[in-house]
């Protein structure tokens, strides 16, 4: 089992609404120094068996026909190694 | 100026709809061997200036407060080193 992470981004020239909103908002809560967000989606896609060049021509191809639009999106594929896999995210910085 | 990637996904134990959808509709178009499907937010905030462990924890702060809901959200702070930065990426195997 292994994971492949698709991100998939705005094309730099679309205009990104919600990372413009999430921009403007950031100085309002005390927050300077960012300047530009841009906000966009990861896929987590948990592969059966062994991560080999076909497997991920396969998800290159999924991400390119179902995951993203490319007319106004562009997208990664890369594969999560285990450690960063297993380092499951813990809402960081959150008190267990 | 560096990039500061903030990935926000559900945590394990809370249902994931729209990962669902997805990975039930995988099959359906001729892909198999995806046993998981999950979806979630990748913000790429531009700093300026140098990325330090206090820039760094301010993100953090910023994603916990602002970017992620952390009672049902991880989310994980990353510094994008600048070649990944500058590898800006192009829609994979799309004809330019």
């Amino acid at each position: 089992m292994a994971r492949v992470v698709v991100d998939v981004m705005l094309k730099p020239e679309i205009l990104d609404p919600q990372g413009q909103a999430v921009q403007r908002a950031l100085p309002r809560l005390g927050y300077q120094g960012i300047s530009d967000v841009r906000q966009g989606k990861r896929f987590e896609l948990e592969v059966e068996g062994p991560v080999d060049e076909a497997v991920l021509a396969r998800v290159r191809e999924m991400a390119e026909t179902f995951l993203a639009n490319t007319v106004i999106e562009n997208f990664t594929v890369r594969v999560e190694d285990a450690a960063e896999a297993a380092s499951e995210p813990k809402a960081e910085g959150v008190a267990p």
